[in-house]
């Protein structure tokens, strides 16, 4: 300790969590679940359930954005995907969901590269606002700059800033880097803004003003990050380490700014891990992308997936097994936690005795595999 | 440390065990295990056995509370099952029995709609008393007020308040909260409380002077629980966390009330783990259902299975391969573990010198995989 | 800390490890395998390498006893088994070899009853002595008082006393407890003992005078205790305590008294690991069983198998594709691990710079999966 | 604590880590990736892409040794394997190729036994140089005053000296053993030295002059060490402790001596992971096997395969799926990081804001298992 000679140094690494590593544990007050309430909110607008289908081509188009809306949440289009590349994106949907395994990567690398169009935008954004639904519209940082007032002059309500990583400070010869606190005093939209999982990261944005933080990297069903980069956390730890940045950021500023995870969230209980973690409010791709109203008609794929020259998504087929009324609210017959999400969201927080979202951030956590190896092995060779 | 400015706090999580993670030490003193005593205490009814077979209709109906009690253990009769809510229940059991996997759930549904009738409750504790068995029912928190006195007045013995997760402060505006305080003193039958899983809830529940707590929340063989909701501990932390309870009320109020390790109990080797771990006694629901006399007819089913809106639960096809009786006391030919649980008590008991269950719970255990997970792909894969 | 109030006690466990989640990190100075040297000694017997033939009916009969002793290392006869009960031997093991898996385990219960002839335990003594081998005989605690006499006048050498767990203090009413230290004065075999597999355990059985101790519960191929049971300790934890009790022994009374790894060696990995873990031999029997010449005729089972009311082991199909020349010193043409266990050893050996088995105690270990579980994923369903 | 007695020892291991257990955390500041440099320097070599190709005779001959260094990077070429045996190693190599999996290990027992020729290794040194290309040669220590001078009046430009182990100290009796600080003192080409993994070894080795450590024993997917001698130490563990070993070296003399991670790298995460852990370049066997241009012909087999008593390696079927460049530098339309090694190391390096290979060693890495054990048995299961 008091040596003179100075001790090694070796690089530490700390644990963090998936959803498979932990469960939640019952408190010691329990709560009928039709005494709970689910509110959410970004800026001024208040969802009375908190999840947000993706922006993802094969969760939002326009009419999901409308019809997760009228139930209660918040559908994300991405101006970055189809909707804003095709005059008609269906067409080109249709060629996707028809596409042999072996052609499809190749075969999105090239739809992709058509441009995006201006008046496409403007369109997608006032389809959503005649529909009488929050619109909320995703565009990647280097598109930020040209594309927001486009948004917010047709009317778009809320804008997301997401990409696999998005820090507040980004260096880039290629365009100025995106100054996101430019851009808070620029729009009057709210800005969500992400991807990112430590606690640092997470505040550092929220310092900039913005309205909410998306966290997740490499966690989704169609994201292949770690494989390809080696990066990415595990949810339960990412959400843990940005809901601390939120309640530190409340601290220091008194305003409360909500995080989202997002990504890698499959069933029910997944869905209740995030809240006890400390997130307000979960973004779910692949459970929305296999309900019959999805655009991905029975397919789910990442957004860099058709990345030109390092692709690292996949995209997947997951059937269209339900609706997205059943899929939020049930009644089901599934026993295995892929339908009825608010249910079981409800049903989980009466428990905790978790009245709200908030309290439910109270919820000890454990950790604990959620079924035995043996359990899952079998589950998987029997086709359960 | 003395910083001026406040840490960050994240939220921290513990470790927890399962039957798979943990093994018996033996003892530096060994034991014949005939010299091993097992009796287990509930109120003043003591049993030979310390076997309790699940509040289940796969697992218990009149005969096998009967049965089980003449063997030395207690059988659990659900009145918030088929046995209350028709005249015939095994014509009901059939039919469960009969149906295909996909239509089951949805059958379940509907057959457990079904009200429960008075006259029914009677007649089933009529039946086990005229039998000269201990006579046990269990009965869900909301019910408890209304059938606790019928139960009480056609003879039963000892009431069991049993659901997923019982607290003592439930908070309700569908009825009034339970107050289980209350009914001890409204009844004269000793009352088992549960399910619960952490050190404070049982403390809890047994300060309001209960006479048992089942311990386990989530890990039944039949339950998806932690799929669905993402709630669950695994068991042997729970009995830990349990037993540490009633040690602590024994040292300030000088009753032991007994602890039951509830759920997931499969092998031999689960239950010897079980009581190192603290318990006095098992609560076993998918192993009696294997059993000839089983009223499950070869299938296990969990009572959260039917409910309306989200169930949780598997029916799980498990043959009738043996006896009550072997199942209980051996001889066996079987090596896996999975018949002759007393002489597997017994034996363990011996080899770690414990010649009572209080003193098994003194047994040495350490953190360690039962058998390797490439033991279990290869069990699996062979079909051992 | 201070608290007037005594915290609760929660029963605490520690990790342990097993073959699988260990390595061995190669040394800073390096030797040549040639100049190893793996002397072996108990008693006053030494043997050039430090493999033992475990004491079981598919592994050692008076021919496995012969040969091994022969290329330098040792075979314990099991007086407890086939080769005491049956004048013809032989008939017998082809019996169980030919035997169906469904009715083998009630075919074993019956062979075992048969009882033990004195004569027969003269004549296996006998027969070793006079080819020449050194004797080693196994028997059962509740036998040894009867048994060593005769073993002693028919000139054995070594005495093994063994069940699956052996305590310096066991109690029973049907026999007076075996009293080690008496049973140390009255022969003059030393006696090895086992098995044991902790610290204090094995401490004790050494203050008795014992000249060996076998370290191993449940770990074996053929044994199914921690199904059954719950009990066992992973063999490198076990074998870490152990030799901490050898070493505490030493210091306390100068004797040097070796431990032996018996059970779950599979490979050449395995057996490094006991000896960096501080092992002084290893008992095998799988392997064994494997050879040509071993009597189990291509089949392997545990001497717990044949309880007849609580069998914990399992006949397992082992094939015989080796030698036990090829399987002791190679050359082979497999790569991974199962032929040429001494080269293996001697290779170990260099790579930590040990010229001796005292100074492989020494080597480094770490905590680190051998494989990947993907890579043992795909070695099972491939078939590797 | 301060008891007379002394506490008994127990020996310690310490948790390491692999591939498979970390990810790599984004930063807070992020970069695009054209603006990143990946120099990589050996004595006074500069490379501009860290990756050199194994030592192994199924991945580098004459013409992939010009090849990879025209790319930016080095390929290395054994004399102790088939290039400097035989004056026609395509002929042998088509051989191995066409062999069968039963017969292939006695094949190359027999093929590696043909002597090494002085005249071949000049012949093979002559044919890079003449090329234009940085010329690396390895040899076994044995051999190293032998080979050494006739490499380097070949005009050889590194030379790398590999076994499975190689420490400071080596003691044999068969040959004076190698004194590394004298051949430096021999030479004047740069010598790297391996493989290594533990800071003392990686420390010592350095304090001999050398100009670069490989580090790694045991991961590659062609090796058997560690089932069949114990030995081995995961890749981000053993490179973590070098790069410690490295930093403390240019402590104490102020020259940075870069180490290497060799071994078991399959995909661009594992190998952006090694960089994060500290490694200055990656040696890569299987995947350069992979290429059409490969002396390999789609086959893949360790150089401690062939050893005549004791081999420890597979010959493993791995096709030839691309081709040098798109493996080095894409693009892709493969999503499981197994094409555009540089792509993804830029990337990497850009989400975690690291300009040079320098600054990607204080990326911040986390323990997590890269996708979870359901999704490895799914992808297994479906051929993914």
């Amino acid at each position: 300790m008091c040596s003179s000679k100075a001790a090694p140094k070796f690089k530490q690494l700390r644990q963090t969590y998936g959803f498979d590593e932990v469960a939640i544990v019952p408190g010691d007050v329990t709560l009928n679940p039709d005494q709970t309430n689910t509110d959410f909110r970004i800026g001024d607008f208040t969802f009375s359930i908190p999840f947000i289908a993706s922006a993802m081509d094969s969760v939002v188009d326009v009419k999901m954005a409308i019809q997760i809306n009228k139930l209660g949440g918040l559908g994300v289009l991405n101006i970055d995907g189809i909707q804003a590349r095709y005059e008609n994106p269906d067409e080109v949907l249709e060629k996707i969901a028809g596409a042999s395994s072996a052609e499809v990567t190749a075969l999105m690398q090239k739809v992709y590269k058509e441009p995006i169009k201006d008046n496409l935008i403007g369109d997608r954004v006032s389809a959503i606002k005649k529909a009488g639904a929050v619109c909320a519209i995703a565009v990647i940082p280097a598109n930020t700059k040209r594309f927001a007032p486009i948004i917010e002059e047709a009317g778009g309500d809320i804008l997301v800033i997401q990409t696999t990583v998005t820090s507040a400070r980004h260096i880039s010869k290629s365009y100025r880097g995106l100054n996101i606190a430019e851009m808070v005093e620029q729009t009057k939209m709210p800005i969500v803004v992400g991807n990112c999982v430590s606690y640092s990261g997470c505040l550092e944005l929220m310092r900039t003003g913005i309205a909410g933080v998306l966290v997740g990297v490499g966690p989704g069903a169609a994201c292949t990050s770690r494989e390809v980069l080696g990066i990415g956390v595990p949810q339960i730890t990412a959400t843990i380490d940005c809901a601390a940045a939120r309640d530190e950021y409340y601290r220091e500023s008194g305003k409360y700014i909500p995080i989202i995870t997002d990504g890698g969230l499959r069933k029910g209980g997944d869905i209740c891990k995030s809240f006890a973690a400390g997130t307000d409010a979960v973004m779910i791709g692949s459970p929305i992308a296999q309900t019959k109203e999805a655009p991905g008609r029975g397919y789910h794929w990442g957004m860099a997936n058709p990345h030109p020259a390092l692709p690292r998504g996949t995209r997947i087929k997951v059937g269209t097994n339900t609706t997205l009324e059943k899929l939020l609210f049930g009644p089901t017959s599934i026993v295995h936690g892929t339908e009825n999400f608010v249910g079981a969201l409800r049903t989980a927080m009466g428990f905790c005795g978790a009245a709200t979202i908030q309290e439910m951030h109270n919820a000890e956590m454990v950790i604990a595999p959620s079924i035995s190896t043996e359990g899952k092995i079998y589950q998987m060779t029997q086709g359960v």
